[in-house]
């Protein structure tokens, strides 16, 4: 399975917290970090669930719980506990245990996690220990490991111990109350509550073995006991299947968990695995895009599908995916447009159920926008700019606290408001491409257009034009600023979509515009309003430069070249600090290019592009890890492939070679989703024609080959596209 | 420049040591380790000159000397000195420079080694560094290094240290004496001497700065200094240019040195680098392999190159190339057969000229290998296992201290014998392949000859039959073992050769024939011993399991499955300790299986051949990093293309990814070659038939192409080998 796997190959210590992040397994309902089973000294165990939000005490906001740890597996090999010690043992007295080998495999096609470990125990017995893990894609409740013991030197006495761990946090912060724990036989149960939502959790866990298996309640803490001898050359295997349900999947969780523990055993872990096995074979024969022509591109990509397929909801459409999807806890597992605009469009043509699912959450989140609306007093929906299960705003107001103590206030919650756009954006992509009415009638629609009612109560009536003031758009690190380019010029897009659906719709479905028309009560002058605010909406835009300007007085901030500063290895904005940089024209990520992303040709001739490209592209620090894609994404599309190459390459890099540094807090979904767009959208220029989807490709010049599928209207189709720079040394 | 450059970025400060050996530079005069300018906790600089030998007081053998440090230059912006601290500094109050950026680039191409630093001074100020440096290709006594400095943020203040540093030893053993210093104007100069060799350095470095500057004679270390300042976004350029001449060089060191120092300044930074960039394009046009379908082998074998092109000498024919090439201190400098059977044959191939010059060396030393065969009371020419400028044996006799204090007998100086049919086999391979006859009949004939008088002398007639008793063969493990089937074969082939060599001269050049008659004494009698070993010596050989069996008493060892140790990170012998494995048929490289790579179909037929391969690969250690290359070689010739690739990646690792751990101490010069040897002579199957070259591909599945030139009797051929399995998915 060549460039399917990612290997850590030796053990490497001090990488843990970033191997736990991108090792991470999920099945649309949980997603789990690559922790080991016995532990290790600083690791950072997680399990995060879909849904299980809760606000602790002394917390500015809720965030996703980390659940009780299934992991839990502890191996004792003569008196030695299976430890991965790193200080180097006394080579003539070895007082612990010894790593002599090691290997893990993160296989991608199969969705498996796989660890090997060569070890020797005080006793100079030497076992290999094969720990493989899944969560199963076929049935979302059901937790599978797998542990092959090997008497390699030696005849052992090997015991384990099993157990699921509910004394956990979210780095410190304790989510849970009521635990209850049960052992009994060969299963370990156990149950609690989140403190102030009040969601329920059981996991309840079955370990087979070769020995005879105790069972403890435990003290939070569950678990089951058992022990063997094994001969050399010997291999025992022992299984343990976790099951798990909240109270958000059924009444009673905990009847459910041990039932479908039960059950998972009745099947056995080999037939666990292939239906899992199968269902991942049925994924990615969707999803992957293959590169022929570069081998880490591919890889990449691989990688970005696997982090978007994992958190993608299957059965729920109560939930989206964070921005750190559920692989950390970074973001506290909040919405963001990170999935409309960059996590879901791979959905939305590989996996069109999938994005349903996604838009759906935000569809039952409307009342939630209401609310935001009326709060600040505007009409229609309003999202949130951070959104959990309440759907309502969870932006936290004031950072964490800076090396001087003091904290800075946020003001994303209140200002960056495109976010409603950005999600009718999703909306009409997913109809166009999929063609489902049926999602369309009775929830997109509605929130296409109760998010223009927003916008059209949200406009300020200012110099014979219309205005947005204090907004915050793409660059977040200029806040409050008036006239967002990206802003203004699309809520112009937004009204005019708005007004063509309900054109489409009263054509159409005369009966379901007529109910939204009540309902929303989009009445003739407030439709008028709409054309007047797209015939008078002010963009800036300087005539002489025939740039765009991404907002009020942006030329008049201090000049930076940001490439001055390479090869950094941290922001601009660490480098002159957050006060100077707010007062340059150093831009945190994609904004301008961001708007020229999303409404390609619309936003102007190809030579305003251009300008627009050498304007904004050096003054781009990529604080965000959504800027390297979509400026590869239309660095494609502009046709400056060697340029687009790079930031491709430099997007690639952020969470497989941690280029931010900050992989230990979570994936970047919107980086994967972006590394899929920057091939489908920018290099192989895929776009809807009349016809159906068609491709416009500009490839990078050493890559070769391009292939893809995407779903048009319920067909799949397939996309081969070739490099002709390359046709002819190939022949 | 795709696939032709290493990248370090960021910065790794714990891996110093590795990318100081991963990213030396050199010309075939020296090799200089990768240390940084102006120096690193824990560094070990090292400019290694080919020749320079020193045995110093104490030690059990003469090693290459640590020259003197060219490399030095110190800057410091605003009073704080540049210096890549790793400690994070005070984020509020920093008290030392911060390192905001960093990439260090490794161009083989061009063999440029290029380092970016963005550092903030305590003063705030912020400065970008951009170091180079070269070992001019063209001008092999030629140094050069630029650093340009750009003010990004602040007007600056810079000075700027240039010195060249004497006070340097070998891991603490001085080799120097009688140091002696001036520095005048923008010159500054070194002499020195060893202390036992009598070898006499000079160097002499000019500093061409912005600024004024003066020179000092300093202690040890002459040095210059200059001083100027920087406006904001100016940059400054500074050239350090540095030649260096030995007592092996010119008679008069020192004036040669400033002499050229001087000439160099004249002709400029720019002009060397570009005739060093255009004689390293001529290198590379003959050398690269060009493979499609695999980025990383593809790198990983311009990197094999790369380290063999930078150590082979172009103008000298008294060197040759050490185990670990310049590029650390391991092993001493000495050079074993890694030089001829591995490292040499793609210089035979690609570059004769270099392959000869490191066979005139062994021709050069025939003289010491006729003392140690009359030492040990044998005749002819018997080649030291480890050799350095005497030709004398320099293999130390005991280990280094073990943990527990002890040392170990070290006896492959006495009895690691196959050394002097190696370099037999590299004469005839070069010969063969060039047609280099002037070689032949001055040089080559008589190392094979004289090696053969060796064998005809050493071979022992025992049971009616002849034997080699107390002998090490590859395998390393088992020491002073009788009749080793490697070396027995090994031998009458040699003097098959040797017999046949003889007729062919007499054929095609009388005279020099009846020269070497004379000379060696080639009697009619030894020449009929020569016969009747052949006729009669042992070959160990199991005639029911049709495998040759290593040495005497082999299978009589403990069997150790090595694969149950996977997936290991340290060698089967280190986890069973020393003395257990000698006592086991664990083995510690290719053996059995290298006597098949050299040999092929002449071992045996192919179902010896497969059973051989069947019973010496799951023994196998590879405690060597010779040994993977060579097994991928022999697997490839054997159609076992799945494990052919797994070997070759392995092999292709041990320098890239540090995969045995000790790069820190040099380049593993003999996986390099093997490398090379396993795509041409494994994977493509180059081979010599009556018409010349030829291929028989057997590539690895996903690989679509491999090309390679090789020099035929002074011809440039040029190959493309396809991969017939990708032809049809390529269409």
């Amino acid at each position: 399975m060549r460039l399917w796997q990612i290997d850590e190959f030796p053990f490497q210590p001090e990488r843990q917290l970033y191997y736990e992040t991108i090792f991470t397994i999920g099945n649309g309902y949980l997603g789990t970090r690559a922790s080991f089973e016995e532990g290790f000294a600083g690791d950072s165990p997680a399990t995060l669930i879909h849904g299980i939000y809760n606000h602790a005490p002394g917390q500015l906001v809720p965030e996703l719980v980390n659940a009780p740890n299934w992991l839990d597996l502890r191996v004792t090999i003569d008196d030695t506990p299976f430890y991965l010690h790193t200080t180097a043992a006394d080579i003539l007295k070895p007082t612990h245990g010894v790593v002599q080998g090691y290997r893990r495999t993160l296989d991608m096609y199969r969705g498996l996690l796989r660890r090997e470990v060569l070890f020797r125990a005080t006793s100079g017995n030497v076992v290999r220990l094969v720990f493989e893990r899944f969560a199963s894609l076929h049935e979302p409740h059901v937790l599978a490991q797998r542990l092959r013991i090997t008497a390699v030197d030696g005849a052992p006495e090997i015991s384990v111990e099993s157990g699921i761990n509910g004394a956990v946090t979210n780095d410190g912060v304790q989510h849970w109350k009521d635990l209850r724990t049960w052992g009994n036989g060969n299963a370990i149960t156990l149950q609690a509550q989140t403190t102030q939502s009040g969601y329920i959790i059981a996991m309840a866990s079955r370990l087979i073995a070769p020995g005879e298996i105790e069972a403890f309640a435990g003290d939070a803490r569950p678990y089951s006991q058992t022990q063997f001898n094994l001969r050399q050359e010997e291999t025992a295997t022992l299984d343990k299947i976790t099951a798990v349900y909240t109270s958000r999947d059924e009444a009673e969780p905990l009847a459910a968990a041990q039932r479908k523990a039960a059950l998972a055993v009745q099947m056995g872990y080999d037939r666990l695995r292939n239906a899992h096995e199968a269902e991942w074979a049925a994924y990615w024969d969707n999803s992957d895009i293959q590169i022929k022509g570069d081998d880490s591109a591919q890889l990449a990509l691989r990688f970005a599908t696997y982090h978007i397929l994992i958190p993608a909801p299957r059965h729920d459409d109560q939930v989206s995916i964070g921005a750190k999807t559920l692989s950390g806890f970074g973001y506290k597992g909040h919405v963001f447009w990170d999935t409309e605009l960059f996590i879901l469009p791979p959905l939305t043509f590989t996996q069109p159920e999938l994005a349903r699912n996604l838009l759906m959450y935000r569809y039952h989140r409307l009342d939630g926008a209401r609310q935001k609306a009326r709060d600040n007093g505007y009409e229609g929906a309003m999202f949130p700019w951070e959104s959990t299960d309440t759907g309502l705003e969870t932006t936290p107001q004031w950072s964490d606290p800076q090396p001087d103590g003091s904290r800075i206030r946020i003001w994303t919650g209140d200002n960056e408001q495109h976010i409603s756009t950005d999600i009718a954006y999703a909306v009409l992509q997913y109809w166009r491409w999929t063609g489902d009415d049926d999602f369309l009638l009775n929830h997109g629609a509605e929130i296409v257009l109760d998010t223009a009612v927003f916008w059209g109560s949200r406009v300020e009536a200012r110099n014979d034009r219309y205005e947005l003031r204090q907004q915050i758009g793409p660059d977040e690190y200029h806040e409050n600023i008036d006239n967002s380019v990206f802003t203004n010029r699309m809520v112009v897009w937004h009204l005019e979509q708005a007004l063509w659906l309900l054109d489409w719709l009263r054509d159409q479905h005369p009966t379901v515009a007529q109910r939204l028309i009540d309902q929303l009560d989009l009445n003739a002058g407030r439709l008028d309003h709409w054309r007047d605010i797209i015939d008078k909406m002010y963009i800036p835009f300087d005539e002489e430069r025939r740039i765009h300007v991404q907002f009020d007085g942006f030329f008049d901030l201090e000049y930076i070249p940001v490439p001055h500063y390479e090869p950094r290895t941290m922001s601009v904005m660490n480098i002159l600090g957050h006060a100077r940089t707010t007062q340059t024209q150093v831009i945190k990520q994609a904004d301008v290019v961001m708007l020229m992303a999303l409404l390609g040709e619309a936003v102007g001739p190809h030579d305003v592009q251009v300008n627009n490209w050498n304007t904004y592209y050096p003054r781009c620090d990529h604080g965000s890890s959504l800027s390297p894609a979509v400026h590869a994404w239309v660095a494609a599309r502009l046709g400056l492939t060697d340029t687009a190459t790079e930031l491709f390459d430099h997007a690639a890099g952020i969470d497989l070679k941690d280029n931010k540094g900050n992989v230990n807090h979570g994936i970047h979904g919107a980086a994967c989703g972006g590394l899929w767009q920057a091939v489908a959208l920018g290099f192989c220029g895929l776009h809807l024609t009349q016809d159906g989807p068609a491709v416009d490709p500009n490839l990078p010049a050493h890559w070769r080959q391009v292939s893809f599928n995407v779903y048009y209207r319920g067909q799949k189709r397939h996309f081969v596209v070739t490099n002709p720079v390359m046709i002819a040394p190939e022949a």
